[in-house]
């Protein structure tokens, strides 16, 4: 059977993964009888973020991964623990959790480095020719994933495409409900929440995305 | 536009809202054109459980509309200020927040109280004959809003299925993509996480809930 890693990133888009693109990607995985299994760092997030008023929890602490089985009634590992080789593909949805938890990209922008579990993870999919799939604020980490010219998407977000390029990356304008593939990297990006959407507009990226990820299986 | 109202319990299974259902009625209202608004009470969280192990966090606090924020990206109000003649409907997903943080279903069973402003938002949808769609544990509470003889499911879980016979309601078998609907009530139940199934079951049952809620208006 046919099985896809998941790895979030907390549970609430300001601190952690983006909640509905967490779910929604499940959903579109589980729609077309793919397996999967969800992981996240067992670190302390960047910072916590009261959603309600956007400020943020002063000296609260959190865990990723803690937070993130929130999403995944538990069922969620160590991304210290994962091995590429038990799966077919990888898929990351976004949130602000990717830019300061997965790696510091909020805080460096285009010198950012990434969670060295979650760049080992990621780069042995693209070490075995197996498809990655990133959603809204992933892919501006796919220099790091990939290298140089590689070709993504965050929408039309101006700041953050000029980041991905500045990294040595090749931005290309998408529309939130669809996706860009990048068939030499087996690469398959989607700007989900990177636009103010609705939710059906985002939900129909992301099933491009795993969609065509699977297609590149 | 057709505007319905959903109320959140928090932010994960064990101690608030279930993060998919919740996610998946947004999705199943968008899709069908349907506006909506979600509420949830400015009340401390009844406990904190890690969904990781399954505990609780020992003295950690949390309200429940800041957790239920990071499921709605902050579009979220006090519950208190919710004015049913503003909406169509109403939509409660579940987790044992609904249990926990909208009642005390979890402590009293069928002794259980509601949560002062969640009954009597939802006793004023029923005082105008608009429709209200409850899942998952949700539907435990129909006698408390409607009274005896309502009709509902929980799915198949005996003890559950119970404790709404002992209250004085009628629970109904239903399978986890299906739903049950009291036309008298204008009431519409489906099991979801009741049950221990796939994402992709427990969209379709919350698809129909909200198809079945929208036929009602």
């Amino acid at each position: 059977m046919t099985k896809f890693a998941v790895v979030l990133s907390g549970c609430g888009y300001m601190d952690g993964a983006e909640v509905q693109e967490a779910v929604l990607t499940l959903l579109h995985l589980d729609k077309r009888g793919i397996d999967y299994q969800c992981f996240a760092p067992n670190i302390e997030q960047w910072h916590v973020v009261n959603h309600l008023t956007g400020e943020p929890a002063g000296n609260e602490r959190r865990n990723v991964l803690v937070e993130s089985a929130r999403i995944v009634r538990g069922d969620i590992m160590d991304l210290a623990d994962a091995k590429a080789a038990e799966f077919d593909a990888l898929i990351v949805p976004g949130g602000y959790g990717v830019a300061k938890n997965l790696s510091d990209l909020a805080l460096s922008g285009e010198e950012c480095q990434l969670n060295p579990d979650f760049l080992a993870f990621a780069q042995a999919f693209k070490a075995a020719r197996k498809p990655i799939g990133l959603a809204c604020i992933s892919p501006a980490l796919s220099v790091r994933i990939f290298g140089m010219d590689v070709e993504c998407t965050i929408g039309c977000d101006k700041d953050t495409a000029r980041v991905i390029e500045l990294m040595g990356g090749r931005h290309m304008h998408c529309a939130v409900n669809e996706i860009h593939v990048d068939v030499i990297n087996k690469l398959v990006t989607t700007p989900a929440y990177m636009y103010d959407a609705g939710i059906a507009d985002v939900s129909e990226g992301l099933e491009k995305m795993v969609e065509a990820v699977e297609s590149l299986l």
